[in-house]
């Protein structure tokens, strides 16, 4: 049995080799997927492929569509979703893509540092479950193949 | 036709009353349910129910099961969903509960100022309309009924 | 037991208020919802409500996110649906009506006049009922009371 | 991950072909699937199978379950559906497959020149991405493989 | 709380009106539907809507979308489906409108003789309840109210 | 907005009455369904109305059909199930009443003395609430109307 | 891209491989499973399973339990279903199947002599395709890869 | 066709290994999953992963979290369910995971003794199948591949 993985979340730092490299040092028969983590190409996307926009709104929203289509295909294809939670930002489509995998039954881990335990702590109650590091979530993912 | 509309999103803003002021003055046949507005209430309800908690975890842990539990149960009910970003906070809670609705195909309108354009793009994108002010979700809503 | 009953479809002829009358006429217990039938109106609603767009493209998008909203929530509540499709305009908005309908299980009847029948084949296959006529329509409409 | 895609739309251009050449020479994963592009065919196939039909009427409707018989097992096999407009003809199946897949939450791409910008916008605003050109739906569909 | 309850099955002798009696002698707040109990009628339908047709196949084929628009309907509708099988006739819509019934997990009881057991031995099993008489079926249904 | 709630659970105490008495004194406007709460008219439920059985097993066989109908018959209808468990009995009707009332995404609150903390750790944690007493599910339940 | 085809209906007959010989004579990439085709199997292996029950009910109530969740495991697996009636027999099995399949929004092709025209109109119309020989159901499938 | 199949239920017995060897060595195509059956490991995983709680309470939260998210992995994933009860302890989980099988389709087996008969016998009619021994079960298994 071979599962798929959607790691959702920040793209501003390298969590997601990490996790990564740790699934694969434990052998763990898992396969990754994940939104564009390029945040200028994700931003560019809309008038990379539809062209110049008006304003920066319907560049926005330009980029907006090509992004929730590939989210879209890649989340149905996932059997586990992990969203990271950092610091800065407001991460709103992290937060958008593990309430979308919680509403479609996906098993889900979120992982965010303690100092978002109470901005966060209905969609972390939502969740299968809560950690603080890549490396605990890594681990519940091990614990299935036990 | 009566429909239920669920007010996800700030609770340190009047917009839920001018809302539905301003929907009542149209006649329309609404009526509405949002969560727990009283923030302290919301933060207190796990160890007003459920007694005091270990450490700052826990007592957010038992507040947002009974917060979610509420949640579940209107947003179940509701016919539309309308949530409204904001400019300060991190509302994990609003994008949380607006993903949720999208995901269950609740038609869903979205509030935000043009600050917040860039953030919320591909959670813009997937509502079924996106606007500035809270005058023009009621436009919205009026226009079912003409 | 009171039905409601989505009327989609052609909007330059005067047939649903022929459905209705007829359908009172037979004190049928149903309630008819439909989509915005002043074309006008339903071109400058996007403008109207989230104001002027920067190009006739943009203008379109406004409109139709403000249009699909209400047909949503109407189509939802809708126990039964009637389409009817005229000899004029692409009317891809009745078709989209119709497929969304039947794919969700909407018992579904389609209107549509002999010189259609070739177009429309595959459409027609997949509704319930296909007529010819809005008194064919109400027929069936009647059948379910007897 | 490989992705199967459902192309869905005009049958009397050779966009398909197009569409297909570009995506391998990028390398993409995808298979294809598509009805029956072959008018005739389509047109007769009812016949074919069920034998002379006692007029133009039902012979069109014995075509048609057939037609839909195989649109319904490709469609649902497809990971993503792409539907092209064309200028000539009405197109009732491109928009009827397009609201299905839609409805069924595949992640759907529309082509359609601009000429039918207006027409098509209710159903342009449902689907993921509306684009005007074949290249334009590769490059979303490599974005996935990004 | 009231309930709807869909009545399937024989309509060649008087066994929905006993059991509406029995229910209504025991109080019971339920109201009852059906599909069309006068044969001639469900046999003629098709033709009486549509006109005229060429063969006895496409006169039934135009009877059973009628038919089948009906039961569609009432059956989305109802709370309990009771589905009877006499002991003449094939009864291939009583067998159709529990299975689809059952699938649709609507609470489902079949009323059959002893003669049928082994015939319906695979229904049975997958209704929630199978009798022998319609009033060991009002006895049934009294029971949620107890 | 009025809710039906469902109380799975221990039928040897006199707690169902108890946590209706407190929710009418605070005035909240539920209505309450249950499974049958006389233990031996459940048990004797498939002999009174199928007749007398070739043993035991069959005898147990013949009134869980007719308890599962009822049961399935009123949980579709509840809006909330709140399953309590008592320190006797195996109980293993109100684990698989909250087991599905979970699986449907029913709101779902769970009351259970400290004592069954650890065996029940699983179900609790999938659960919306989980709490000790009844009077503290009936805070939960008034907390959806504040 | 490989389809699996569930053959429902008549065991009495040879059909099933009459069809696989087509089909793998047309080079057409399908694997076939079916329910039980050894009539005496089907009805002993409830007792052979189980053990020996008190009455021939109980005999075919344990048989039928056995029938039931080796059509569900392979019904679940199926892409597309064939459901034959032949003239002898009453045949629920077939007819609770090829419904249940319906439901289900499995493709499905029937296949029915004319003499079985009228008593099957209601499922004929629900069914994708309805044919008269097993070489025409053999075609349809060869559609799909055409 | 290779079936999945999840082992629920007992943990303090080898029933597990039995049924897989009796499986392999009828040939039958199938592979299988389970929850963690180390007793200890799974009331320690919680505190493994999300360190020392602060007390039992918050140990068995934790645990059941990890418990929870294997599981529902490994459920969805699984074509066919078996549960065995033994006649000690409460078994909750076992009975949780049956129903939240049989709630989402899973073709399900329950094995129990004769002692256990009378309290599960809802959820024994619930499931497909229910069986004593081991043995039975696999002979239901290779049942369907005959």
């Amino acid at each position: 049995m071979k599962l798929t993985v959607y790691l959702a979340g920040e793209i501003h730092s390298d969590w997601r080799n990490e996790l990564i490299t740790m699934a694969n040092e434990k052998g763990l028969p898992l396969s990754f997927v994940s939104p564009q983590t390029d945040h200028d190409r994700s931003d560019d996307i809309g008038e990379a492929i539809l062209g110049e926009q008006p304003s920066a709104l319907y560049r926005d929203e330009a980029a907006s569509q090509i992004n929730n289509f590939r989210t879209q295909v890649l989340l149905q294809k996932a059997d586990v979703v992990i969203a990271l939670f950092g610091e800065t930002y407001r991460q709103w489509n992290t937060a958008m893509d593990a309430s979308a995998a919680i509403t479609l039954n996906k098993p889900t881990i979120i992982i965010r540092p303690d100092s978002l335990i109470h901005p966060l702590k209905e969609l972390a109650n939502k969740a299968n479950i809560t950690v603080n590091t890549v490396e605990q979530a890594v681990d519940a993912l091990a614990y299935i193949f036990e």
